[in-house]
């Protein structure tokens, strides 16, 4: 397996998601870091660099920089993608750089800030056949994919409702014990539109819809600020999806002592899934007429049921794996395909397991749907 | 203690939440059952009056027969409340007899059909001096009561939100063992106006208001019949509440595999408090600044910390209490208020801490508020 | 069904134990308490019958005293059972008395203060032909009466392992607490030969042998008194059963935090079991090469299953019941037997599952083991 | 940071563990896998190392051969240290080769096969002055090392008494589902003494010394093989430690559905502490006086109480860690003491975090007991 070459932007010193997509990206041996516009700041971004062990003539100052120079590179030298790890505000016009220039690009979310610029790069992205990976991390998780299969194959016969939480408790910790810091995530320059909805409510949705494998057809969204900023930092969402199931997805960045507590519960026809992303190796399925059965990672009997959950496995059951490797999950499929292109193979449905452009074209339409549904005096809004 | 004389409507043999009222009735010793209008039918209400041992001339055919009969009977001799454990239709007719005749009442769920009878029962309460419980269960629950204790002394500070789920699996479980069978619970003239809300859900909403404290001031349904009965069998509802907290409030009854599992989180501006009907000795607290704590039934803390939860403790901890206790928690309070009343002192706020004609008529406003507000198409209604 | 009438020795005001006795022996309605020496002091004694709405010619100062009247009453006045609800020291001589006066008898834990004393009360009962129930609380559960017909049905394979614990901290906190505190409980006079494996240890160990099928052949014992009392209040011990299962058995009553912490895992040759008491809703089972099944106490699959759990349930699932049910479950099979036999019926073998003078035997050489055991420099010592 | 380079022994195409060691390695990108003897095979060694990216030249086919290449390699370019992932039976010689070397070491548990050589690396070790790694993973996880600094710090008074299980159930499923399959891990010849103590038993007693800071003075064990092999499958030990403590150490490698079942209990004079390794972010407090409570991974409280736990966190509360992050916590203090050394200053306690060559000897000396006391017929032997 060809050892992949991947250049950063973003993931400064300090940045916690860069070094989360480095750790990611370098898991399982085939991915190393060569290149990066590191900081903003040339001389910080060297210094980065140089922790990393790159070369200084590829520690540069600039993302226009880094793709103007390992443009120039010969094609085994120079990076084979692009990890985007920026301020939100700038994922767009970087990646559409980057794609421009003939490179893959690895993003993390938000893609964009508003939908005409999701749909641009949806355009972009066919138009340069390259390969665009999105870190919707959560559905990167293999128990996740387990909850995926199960209701393709029909397991939990057909879904009628979904009631998905993401409740966290950082931003009001941030208001409570610095009032007087500026609280950038509900500024909309940096955030778009939403905050709470734009940072983890997108999340929700985005597993919600990745789990059941339908599409949310509207939301009627009642959206707080709660700390008096610009943007909300919690919501409430009836969810209508298409074929008639319904849903409920909650959210919230000032519950006190929430971590980051996604899960969710999917009722079918037959059966109901439940998943916690606290308690990632454990996937329940709740049945009327048989005891409960609890899935477990690493066991034979996942893999065999959801082969996307088995290749995405790298320590037996018992040993417990997380979020890093979730995320990690993403890069391996999002790298596989890379590497299945460049031999010229179609990639295989496994290897296209990874968020992509089309999850971000979503992402923005369900932000920008809450939010007008809000707005509006909480009303349907279509997606 | 005086041991009271409890009279009985309904609950004849094999009826399920009759028998739950005499367990709980008489779990604490000061609650005798001595007559009854056990069934319709005279015979039977005989049959089960002789398998409880109650006199046969005290087994009577018909509510109105109790209530002329026992009249009659000296002070200490007739019962000192009935409680009234028949089909939903039939509370409010029995229970306006019985307060007319000068009958204390502790009366199932849900008290009335609509509105306007719950109003007017709250009035004839009122009017006649006698005491009216209502079983509005899970508020019996010992660590209920701490919750509203610390939510009442500002330990997680002022409400935010809440969010509180009551899902359900036996409709669904109905409909798919026996899809022949009528569902009763679906029928209006038996159930009202709803069904999933008047029986679950209002539940749920009574356990946010009793725990918060607060009023929910308005609400945004979805109700839904998965099932296609007439009535919902599921439903999502946003909350308002009085003072400016928002929450959600989602109940179903095809959930499959789903029990009894009504739980709620409160979020407050310091703290959460977390806590399900299911495992229901144990109270979580959550703080952004300090480990969780988990309070556990029977610890002398909890009994300093709420004399309500303390006083409602039947075993130490680690022994845990559940459904039934919960239960008799409420005939303890009611029973005491009688006694005190009788003995013309005031009932202390402890004694007093049972669900009453409030609960009632804020049950039947809820369900109303809910039902017109899905069928007027999602849009908000004020309780 | 005849409503039983019980008389019962101890269980004066604020005695723990002897109320949870009349709470579990009134909670189906089936049993009445109607007479007691529930104090030494015979004014305190009738006391309490009174609060208890008992005759007060029937409030008797002494057990000898009550033995004595009752049996001049008429068969279907006088009392059919006796509970005996004193300190420990005093159940042999009583139960002997009751035995011997043909009074049915339900004995709180431990049965005697020695071997000798057990044997003889098993000759006692079988010569009387009276029946004689002991509480062994933990054994009324449903969960675990599930669990022992799986066992005995093969579902886990031959028993292997057997693993059970049984932690507290109560005695810890009285210490520390109260230093200057009696503790009566490492008092051999009240105690007999052992405090923690005496109190406690010997429920783990019944408990081990009635979902195992299996008799403890033979224990190695490390007991410790931590507080530097005269017994023990910590013990680790080894186990061997006969057929070749191995085990382990550890109780302490030192342990901070620990409630009641009961909880057993049996290893067989294809499965395992896991229940914990402080949870005891739920009975986990363990495969290697399927998911994990939690077994929900009150589902129809748990009654059809065992027969002998479905009887002892009264709660629909997700309604939870807890120890005063699992207490009330033996005074259910104890007072059914006795029903069974005043109609010259051979009870059956649902109504016959309660423990009895067999237990109480088995425990006395368990616990006398252990002691010696440890005594004797931690060597084998066989039951 | 210096980026240190690694060279592993061990660690061919397929093997488990190897990678595992390479993935703990890499994570935090300072380390480097340069060189390596992966497999006997010198192919299939060259094959893997190609896989790895790593240069032909460098791919070994034997340990001596890569030591002896790579001494003669400048200080900056030749392996820093050496990862020995083999087979049990050759850990100590091919530690012993690199020692005396003079490279540092990283081994895969366990470090010997005998007492004897356990000692001899020792003072090799010490002689030597290189930086010695072992693989006692589980001390890794930063909320066993927040326990450690509990007790340290007599959060929990002095301890009494500690009980650690370590259930798995693989080798009993291997037995089942491969009757014919030679299980190699009862073969003395690759096992040494023992099976499940030597392979499993010895993770906890390692953990048990780790948290309390005390050392198991004697032993009193029960071995067993239920799989009727040459060695232990299944092991129950009576623990004495210095300083009067006492527990309980059992484990199993044939317990049906138990993965790696990890866990602790640490009982203190005033507190108790629990940690499960299958759900490793939490650590519970136990107390008699106060509320659970639940320290969570990640939180500023935790890296406040141990600075140990804190600087092995690399993502935030909520967002879990695992197995693969205990596993590169050793690495990451291992290196740390190689660059502090190298550069001449006397490496912290937090960065001397690890288990190392004192680790091994201890773990020796007591699978050495426990399978002396077994087959002494159960008597305590001193460590």
């Amino acid at each position: 397996m060809r050892i992949l070459k991947m250049g950063q932007v973003g993931g400064g010193i300090g940045a916690f998601i860069g070094e989360v997509h480095r750790k990611a990206a370098r898991m399982d041996g085939y991915v190393q870091v060569v290149a990066g516009a590191f900081d903003i700041n040339p001389e910080r971004s060297l210094e980065q660099g140089k922790i990393l062990g790159i070369a200084p003539e590829r520690c540069y100052g600039t993302y226009q920089e880094m793709i103007e120079n390992e443009s120039k590179l010969p094609p085994g030298e120079r990076v084979d993608f692009i990890s985007i790890c920026t301020p939100n505000s700038t994922h767009f016009p970087i990646a559409k750089a980057c794609l421009e220039a003939g490179f893959n690009v690895m993003c993390e979310k938000p893609m964009t800030m508003t939908v005409e610029q999701a749909n641009e790069l949806e355009k972009l992205v066919k138009k340069s056949g390259k390969t665009f990976g999105l870190l919707h991390t959560y559905t990167g998780y293999p128990m996740v994919k387990l909850a995926k299969k199960m209701v393709a194959d029909g397991d939990i016969g057909k879904v009628r409702k979904v009631v998905v939480r993401y409740p966290q408790g950082w931003l009001g910790e941030v208001a409570r014990s610095n009032p007087s810091l500026g609280l950038w995530r509900t500024d909309p320059k940096q955030s778009g539109a939403s905050c709470c909805m734009g940072d983890i409510g997108v999340h929700a949705a985005n597993l919600a819809e990745y789990i059941t494998g339908l599409k949310i057809s509207q939301v009627l969204a009642d959206l707080t600020s709660y700390l008096k900023g610009k943007l909300d930092d919690d919501g409430n969402v009836l969810l209508h999806f298409n074929g008639g199931a319904k849903g409920v997805l909650t959210a919230t960045q000032i519950g006190p002592g929430e971590e980051n507590n996604l899960h969710i519960f999917v009722y079918g026809e037959k059966k109901t899934i439940v998943w916690y992303q606290e308690n990632p190796n454990y996937l329940r399925v709740l049945s009327d007429s048989e005891p409960e059965q609890v899935w477990k990672r690493g066991n034979p009997y996942v893999a065999a049921k959801s082969p996307a959950a088995g290749r995405c496995t790298r320590t037996p059951c018992g040993h417990p794996e997380a979020f890093l490797e979730a995320f990690a999950n993403h890069y391996k499929n999002f790298t596989d395909t890379i590497r299945a292109k460049e031999i010229g193979e179609k990639p295989t449905d496994l290897e296209l397991d990874f968020p992509g452009v089309k999850d971000g074209v979503r992402g923005m339409k369900f932000i920008n749907a809450v939010v007008e549904s809000s707005k509006g005096g909480n009303v349907w809004k279509k997606i």
